[in-house]
Order: C-alpha cells, then sequence, then structure tokens
C-alpha cells in the first residue's frame, strides 16, 4: 500500500426534498454586511422544465440571497461559456456559484470559479501552463449521477476551438456542500441514466486496475460499489425509474465513486479516460457512452497484463466462475458480461453502435498522447491507444 | 434509505514515516504573531519507550513550537485526568492539543478541547446535562488502530468516581488532522491489537444492524471492509506482526470504521457498546474485549428478529453456506464462526473466558439502561440487556 494523504470537505446532503435547503445552506457562506450575490449556473433545460429552478430560486429568495442566473450549459461543457462566466461574475462581483445540473454545469462552474480569481486566460490552467492559487466557493444541486463531480476536485472543460476536451483537479474546487435528492432524477431519459451509470463504473474501475499489490481493504470497496451499481441500474432498467432506493443507491454511489476515497493507498490507471475524451471531443459523444466503448477493449488489450487482477474484477463484479482455473478466459468472461451488461441498458460498445468513423483514428490516438503516453496500469503509447480504438471498432 | 447528511473534514495523513510530519503540519494551525503552544497528550507508555514522543519533540521543535505535556492517561481514560489538563491549558494559554496513542488519549484529548472552552463541568457534557459550542483544535498521532476517534467526533470518558462511563458526540471535536503510520503498531502487544480488531468489527456491526430495508451500497461497504479486517487480522496472527501491509489494511480499516461513511442512510443500533460499557466500568475490561464478550450474546439474543439481516452477515462476512435454506440455522453458524475467530486472536468471548463475576449481572443491567432503553435493531431494556448478559456468561 502506497502512503496517501485523504480529506473530502464536501458537505453531502442527501435525500428527499433537500434541495429546498439551499437557501439556508448557501447563506452559511454570506459575510455579514452587503447582500450576498451568487451565480446561479444551469443549462436551461430540464431543471428548468421540471420546476427545479424555480424552486431554487424560491429558496434563495427566502433566505434573503441575491443572485444572477447563467444558463446554457451544454453536455461537454464549453470553454466560451465559462469565458462569459467569469466576465459575469467579475463584472457583478459574485462571491459564491451555484451549479444545479450534472457533471457538465458542475465543471463548468468550477472553471469559472477557478478563473473569477486568477489573472490570466483561464485555459491556461487546463492546458496545465498555469495554476491556480484560489477558486470562489462552489456549491451545487446534482440532477444527474455520473460525473462525481459534486464531491471531486476535478473539472473537465472542452474548448470548441480545437476542439480539445482537457482536465483540471484542484482542491480549491472541491464543492463546499452538494445536495442530492435521489427523486430529481426520476425523470432523466434512460440514455442518460446509463451514461452516468457507465461514467462511475468507470471511475472505479479507473483506481480498481492498478499494479499495487496490496489494497484488499479498497479493493473489497471498489468491488462492492461496483456490485451496487451494477444491481440497481437493473432495477431501474426493469421498470424502476421511480424506485427512491435504487435512485438512492446510484446516486451516492456516484458520488463516492470520485471522492477519492477509493483510490487511497493505489495509483489508479485513467487510460480509459484519455483515450474516450478524444470521442467526445471529436464526435461529441456523451461522456459515458465514450467509456462504454472503450473500457471493454482496454480490458482486452491489456489482457496478458496482470491478468489475475482482470480475473479477479470477472469474478468478483460480474460473477464469473470458475475464475481460478484459467484467469484469461475468466477475464474475458467478465468483458463479455460488462458489454451485455451496457448494452442491456442503452449504452454503444462497438464504434458501429454509435456510429463513430473508424477513419478517424489515427488522429485520435495522436491527440490522445498529446501530454505522453496514458496510463498507469501500464503506459500505453500512441501505437497502443490505436490498438485499443481498433479493438473498439472491430 | 434514510435522508442523511455526510461530511468528514479530517485530513488523513497515511504511510511510513509520517508522524515525522508532525511539526510542519501542527504550524499551520498557528496563528502569526505569537509562539504557537500545544498540549501534548499521551500516555507516557509504549510511545516514551519506543522512542515516538523524542521524535515528535523534535518534529515540533524543528517546527518552531511550544508544548506542554501531560501523560498519565490509563485505558478506560479518567475524568480526573481530563480535568488535570483542562487547568493546564487554561493556565499555559494552550490552543491546539495534540494526542499521540490510541482511542483512550484521543477521546481523553477531546474532551480536554471542549472542556477548556466550556463554561462549566465538563462532565455534565457527558451526562447529557449540557452541550458543548466550540472546542480547541485537536491533532492526532494513532498508535493504535481500534477506536477509531482519530476521525470520529465521540469521546468516551470513564468517572471514576461512579465508576461511569459515558460518551459524548460533536461535530467540534472531530481531529483536524490524523497520522497514521501502521508501523507504529508493530510492536503492540497481540491482546491489544486484538481488542482494537474487536472494536473496529464492532463499530461496523452496530451500523450494519439495522432495520432501514434497503441500504445495498453501505451493505456492501460494511461486509467488504469486515472481511478485509478478518482476513488481514489472521495474516498478522500468524507471524505476521511486522507484515506493512497487513497492518496497513487494517489500520485504515479501523478509521473508516467509525468515520460514519458506513452509516450514511441508516440507523444503526449501539446496544452492544452500552451493555459492553458496563463491563468495563465494573471490571475495567479492555473496550474491544468487552465487545468480543457482548456482541455473540446480542445476535443470539436477536435470532429471530430480521433473521434473515443476520444470515446475511453470516454468508457475506464469515462466509457461512447454505444461508438461504435455514436463515437462523446460517446466523448462528455466523456466530460461531465469529467467536472462533475471535478466541483464535486470544480474545475471551465469554465471561469465564475474562473471568467476570455473572454476580453483578442485575446490577449492570440496571446501569447499561440508566439514559432508558438501548439499541435500535430492537429496543432493549433492563430486561432483554440482562438477558444478553445471561446468555455471554452461559
Amino acid at each position: 500500500m502506497q502512503n496517501f494523504e485523504y480529506c473530502n470537505r464536501t458537505k453531502i446532503i442527501f435525500g428527499k426534498g433537500t434541495e429546498n435547503q439551499i437557501g439556508d445552506e448557501t447563506a452559511q457562506y454570506a459575510k455579514s454586511g452587503s447582500p450576498f450575490r451568487i451565480l446561479l449556473h444551469h443549462s436551461g433545460g430540464s431543471a428548468v422544465r421540471s420546476g427545479l429552478i424555480d424552486r431554487v430560486k424560491e429558496s434563495l429568495k427566502k433566505a434573503g440571497l441575491e443572485w444572477v442566473e447563467l444558463d446554457g450549459v451544454q453536455p461537454n461543457p464549453r470553454l466560451s461559456l465559462v469565458y462569459k462566466g467569469i466576465e459575469i461574475v467579475k463584472k457583478e462581483k459574485l462571491e459564491f456559484i451555484l451549479a444545479v445540473g450534472g457533471g457538465s454545469v458542475i465543471d463548468s462552474a468550477k472553471a469559472i470559479a477557478m478563473g473569477a480569481l486568477f489573472n490570466g486566460d483561464v485555459w491556461d490552467i487546463y492546458e496545465r501552463k498555469a495554476a491556480p492559487t484560489q477558486a470562489l466557493p462552489v456549491a451545487t444541486i446534482v440532477t444527474i449521477p455520473a460525473a462525481g463531480s459534486e464531491s471531486s476536485i476535478s473539472s473537465v472543460i472542452t474548448d470548441e476551438r480545437g476542439p480539445w476536451k482537457r482536465g483540471a483537479n484542484y482542491e480549491y474546487i472541491r464543492p463546499v456542500f452538494s445536495i442530492l435528492n435521489p427523486e430529481l432524477t426520476y425523470t432523466l431519459p434512460p440514455y442518460q441514466t446509463a451514461c452516468g451509470i457507465a461514467d462511475m463504473l468507470a471511475h472505479i474501475m479507473e483506481r480498481y486496475f492498478t499494479q499495487e499489490p496490496h489494497v484488499e481493504l479498497t479493493d473489497e470497496l471498489c468491488e462492492g460499489a461496483m456490485r451496487a451499481i451494477i444491481r440497481n441500474a437493473r432495477t431501474v432498467f426493469s421498470g424502476g425509474e421511480k424506485n427512491y432506493d435504487a435512485r438512492a443507491e446510484i446516486m451516492w454511489a456516484g458520488a463516492l465513486a470520485h471522492n477519492n476515497l477509493l483510490s487511497t493507498g493505489r495509483i489508479g490507471d485513467w487510460a480509459s479516460h484519455a483515450i474516450g475524451h478524444e470521442l467526445s471531443a471529436l464526435f461529441d459523444l456523451a461522456h459515458g457512452a465514450s467509456l462504454s466503448i472503450i473500457f471493454p477493449a482496454w480490458i482486452k488489450y491489456n489482457i496478458k497484463e496482470n491478468t489475475p487482477r482482470l480475473a479477479r474484477f470477472a469474478a468478483k463484479v460480474w460473477g464469473v466462475d470458475g475464475a481460478f482455473y484459467d484467469y484469461e478466459q475468466a477475464a474475458l468472461e467478465g468483458v463479455f458480461r460488462m458489454e451485455n451488461f451496457f448494452r442491456s441498458i442503452g449504452l454503444p460498445v462497438k464504434f458501429a453502435d454509435a456510429k463513430l468513423d473508424p477513419g478517424k483514428i489515427s488522429e485520435m490516438a495522436k491527440r490522445a498522447v498529446n501530454f505522453g503516453p496514458v496510463g498507469n496500469y501500464q503506459k500505453l503509447d500512441e501505437k497502443a491507444v490505436e490498438a485499443i480504438y481498433r479493438l473498439a471498432a472491430e
């Protein structure tokens, strides 16, 4: 087990009706004196139609808070809107950012929070040319369980001029609190629910696939969380769209999947995220769908690499029996079951399923290793990444 | 799943050699200007003999910190020493409390931290006659993985005038940071290692045994953590006293067991702790040993109460097969295996094993329900508690 530091300061407020606490919770961050002014950031879509934004405004108003609204966040959130948000925050002297939505809205809010206090171009932070030293406080009301951005230090933004999709990871942007009400997820389109499930499973798998030899407690926690996600996903996709408990298990798992508890003492892989990001950047494919395509191919590519760990994954997460007779066969059976699971909830597992053009593979492989080889399970260079794309395109 | 709030702000610094960071970490809490003065609290025993206290002092000195030392903490930490600590902190105007030791030292430090800023008798807090509104910051270097006090809101103190053993739970006393180096546990006497293992297992079992029907993610996390503890305990007790990884898994599990993540969405039981506390108060029995005696009896007493959950515990944690043919038989087989496990690491599971006097049972039962019935799995009155003591004395 590796030495580690772990601390997660995000306060999670979880359960039915909790979005109505938003005004009182936010007001606790106000400095006394002048009225507390916040940026209310959202997509302008379903959160408005469902009446959630109105309820949020009512709660803010009751608590005596003032806000400026910025909507229009799209999936794979755009840098241009981040720039606009930074301008508004500076001009209006806003002190706090409230994101209402999924990972895209939260990631956009985090970028604005950094940019508002950064002397320079915020994109330089994502390009790893600069590092921030502070950020405005961010809080969230989560409507899509997926990215785990509600208690993570991560933000992923797309510069549409490239297009480039880049991530930044800083403790400053961990939300101060996040409100998670599973009822808000009842009306998600099935495809978005499924993409969220792939995303949270991938967050755990990226941590699970490590070469660190003795990480038994976190292995157990990862496996248990993955089993709980898979079982409850089946419930939701078998007529349980409004099954509170199943939605709740998935929502809480989505936050835990990415809050770094599950990577304590180990070094995660993260190649599949980097490889998948290019599918999103070039084809505007949903993040979760990029992962359901890339992860099975990643395991197949790595089948000779620490095969016992891949077999353990198959046995403990996918219930593959006979794992101890032929590790490789067991591991491949695990991939087969994972692909079936993804398909059963409506996700693509091959290029063709999502109508992606395999003609772009060489270009994407080049772009994916822009900062050097990706992954830690084994380092993957351009050739290896290309091979993974080809396995996914077969 | 119940609504919940969850936040754990303790920064965990985990791994080899981390105790040498103590000076620099502590210095971050100093207000600029005057020298930062802290109370260095420990038992005066093994932490001194091993040279740990000297290393700590060297690190504090290097960071420019000043300290006053208060040693003498005993297992089942005493109120009289807490009073002494409060007096010293007030007189010397100390601003920060550093606990070096196990749960007893940390709990004593937390009591002093509350008492130093409390206008009245600190014991009133433990008697539930008063509530604190603040506390000095506490940090810890953990030498015994057991109580989980290093990232919990709990403190348990014994008033030797009764004797009464009482707990207090306040967010104010959650340590600001805790340093956990598994190497420091290599030289623990086997009995202390074993008591710690029983304590952390009990912390998880208290949370696991709930009547909340849909808590699947946390069930998985609890079961996985318990399996990891049991397997690594077997390694340590099979000649692995200095097996870093096994010690590390146990130490990290001990902190997670009691940081409240594992109780999110559910209401725990906690009867066994209350019932066990009387064994410690009357016979000065180690806390872990009181739990290895009481928990098997508690399950036997509850065998008709939500038997499927008891059977699941037997199946998932103790590997009992056939759990789905006869729940009650499976549950009892689980208890049998738990008792065998406790015995295998040198712990008592019956009154006679620890030479406890069954003549005190009626008195203890009366005392245990001093504040009313205990437990939530089912409420236990004086008669029920007495029956559990009798099952443990059989």
